[in-house]
């Protein structure tokens, strides 16, 4: 099959870029010492996960338990619920996830230790426990100090649960110039802080757990910090060009999508809106956003989008566009645009290569 | 089962508000001699267009042609699918369904109606059409005047199709205060202008279909529509209460969360984000807006969303959250929410009464 061949819209990836991505990840982590446990959110198909594993993966991260019952399919031999798990359903769910595989959660209350610890108990198993604590991104995370160190303590006592180490999301670092650089530093410090924290309290944390996509290639100057989690590396996409993390000839994903309507003089419409690209705006953009970097014209601007329509001004492109041509697309953020296809082209010098499901489609829970 | 015991997040459906909604669109539509065809890409679910059906509507409208597969299984008559087709794969698609049900496409471009027109005569089938013309919204449809009614003859002159009249989507108008009144009438006289131009060029328009939920009941308003499209109206969302077009006990769909994370004081996460809602803010707003009105909390702010976490500002609310406390929270813009999950729980009086599934889910071709 050729990509000439296939419908649109359609979610496509480049195999070549992306096996860059997953090898130059790999070796950097393997070059410096860490831990590499990517989060398979943003790819959602074990194809992919045993693809990490088999370049160095140490495991694999997911959001949800039911990415974790998916993602058993790529054989890992360590998964880590980087989410608090709460609630008697999902932890029923996730105890017969322990039986296959080594389960570590991420949580930042006792409610959540106590219950996990409870299930844990219930059917026998052992499970890892990371101590969430929140560097600046003001999502989940106890605060750095007394609230960490009493967390990691009550974890500790807890039977059936294994106090692991720290884990944080350095969310709040979106880009690699001078402000990247000084949230960089100040995170650094942090990390080094916390570590004091708990060589002095006598607590061991063995695996310290950060990094995110954009400041992926500093993790090594964070001292302390032995594993990274990093998602979006494997395809990225428009936000982490805009962030200086990657080029555009690193982004291995884009939808391809058809010109539909020409009606309206230097406007294409194109048959793909929020239902494939997702709404996010760039990272950072306020009202005024794009919606995704249209490949074969630079010069397009994606500037706005309902369900199923896609409106690109293409009154700088110097020229015209024909009802049924195709264009490529890498969108603002490919972790939610992924979430909502059940398949992926993987393409190579025009040619369908290989095609696999997005086993991890909407597990929301 | 009861809805303490469906686990989160997960769309609910309130039967009785739905039912209000559905039976007030089809009264009105019955009392003021206007076809009802309702749009189904916000149920996406066979089970809620036979309710349309029964209710009374004429035909039942749709974006993509897997909508249209997929609402076959609601027996339909007629299926308008409301987006100009293009290629070979999806125009084939679309004449095995035009075997089962009447098929009726908008289009724009004359280029749309020769591929039509060869489909249907390859297949041995009539289709109509409806020429779509532009009234504000700047998407698709050509101009109305000469643009208009060059299309519509250009369709009339085609094998195998018949025309049937105009349509548009007056998705310009956003509300029911005096903006939307001004524009309401400017419309009036617009859709009398066009079809004077059909009546001087003796071009029978024999349907005028327009209509969206915002502007849903002044469609009597408007001298010469006689075909209704609205799409939200079964649900209702913030974005509709917002415009003015329903009230809060008017939405019929919530997203149920838990409480999973309140490390951060004054704030909880909930577990649900842009996986959960998408990230469509309200309309009309820019980088300022909310993602979702909390039922349980109407003074909390659930102002930021990452992909699987929603940030809530609980600091108005004037008590505390526990972690595993759960809440509702209707969305802005249900048509793209209801398109992230696989069902739907159907609930009365705190028991789920029925299940469904969201069978056109990700249909994207």
């Amino acid at each position: 099959m050729r990509v000439a061949d296939i419908d649109t819209p359609a979610l496509l990836v480049d195999l070549e870029p992306m096996e860059r991505n997953l090898r130059r990840a790999a070796d950097y982590a393997g070059k410096h010492g860490l831990r590499l446990r990517p989060h398979t959110k943003t790819h959602k198909s074990p194809r992919i996960g045993r693809r990490q594993l088999e370049l160095g993966a140490a495991g694999l991260t997911v959001a949800k338990v039911g990415e974790a019952e998916v993602m058993l399919d790529a054989a890992p031999a360590d998964l880590l619920v980087a989410y608090p798990v709460i609630g008697r359903a999902k932890l029923e769910r996730l105890m017969t996830v322990a039986r296959r595989a080594r389960v570590t959660v991420a949580l930042d209350s006792m409610a959540a230790a106590q219950q996990l610890s409870e299930a844990a108990q219930a059917a026998g198993v052992q499970v890892g426990v990371l101590a969430e604590t929140d560097v600046g991104l003001g999502r989940v995370g106890v605060s750095p100090g007394a609230e960490l160190l009493d967390l990691a303590r009550g974890i500790e006592r807890l039977a059936s649960l294994s106090f692991e180490g720290i884990a944080f999301y350095p969310g709040h670092i979106k880009d690699n110039g001078a402000a990247g650089r000084e949230a960089l530093v100040a995170l650094g410090g942090l990390i080094q802080s916390i570590l004091g924290d708990f060589w002095r309290a006598g607590i061991q944390a063995r695996i310290v757990s950060g990094g995110s996509t954009p400041s992926l290639y500093h993790s090594h100057e964070l001292p302390g910090l032995n594993e990274i989690r990093p998602g979006t590396y494997v395809y990225n996409d428009w936000n982490t060009v805009a962030s200086g993390a990657c080029t555009p000839d690193e982004c291995a994903a884009t939808l391809l999508v058809t010109v539909v309507s020409t009606a309206r003089p230097g406007q294409i419409i194109v048959d793909g809106g929020s239902k494939t690209f997702s709404s996010d705006r760039l990272t950072g953009c306020g009202a005024e956003s794009t919606f995704g970097h249209v490949v074969e014209a630079p010069e397009a601007l994606f500037h706005k989008m309902n369900e199923e329509h896609g409106y690109v001004d293409v009154s700088e492109c110097g020229r015209k566009y024909e009802i049924g041509e195709r264009l490529r697309i890498i969108p603002n953020h490919i972790c939610v645009a992924v979430n909502l296809h059940a398949r992926v082209y993987g393409i190579r010098d025009g040619e369908v290569e290989e095609v696999w499901e997005v086993a991890g489609r909407g597990k929301l829970q």
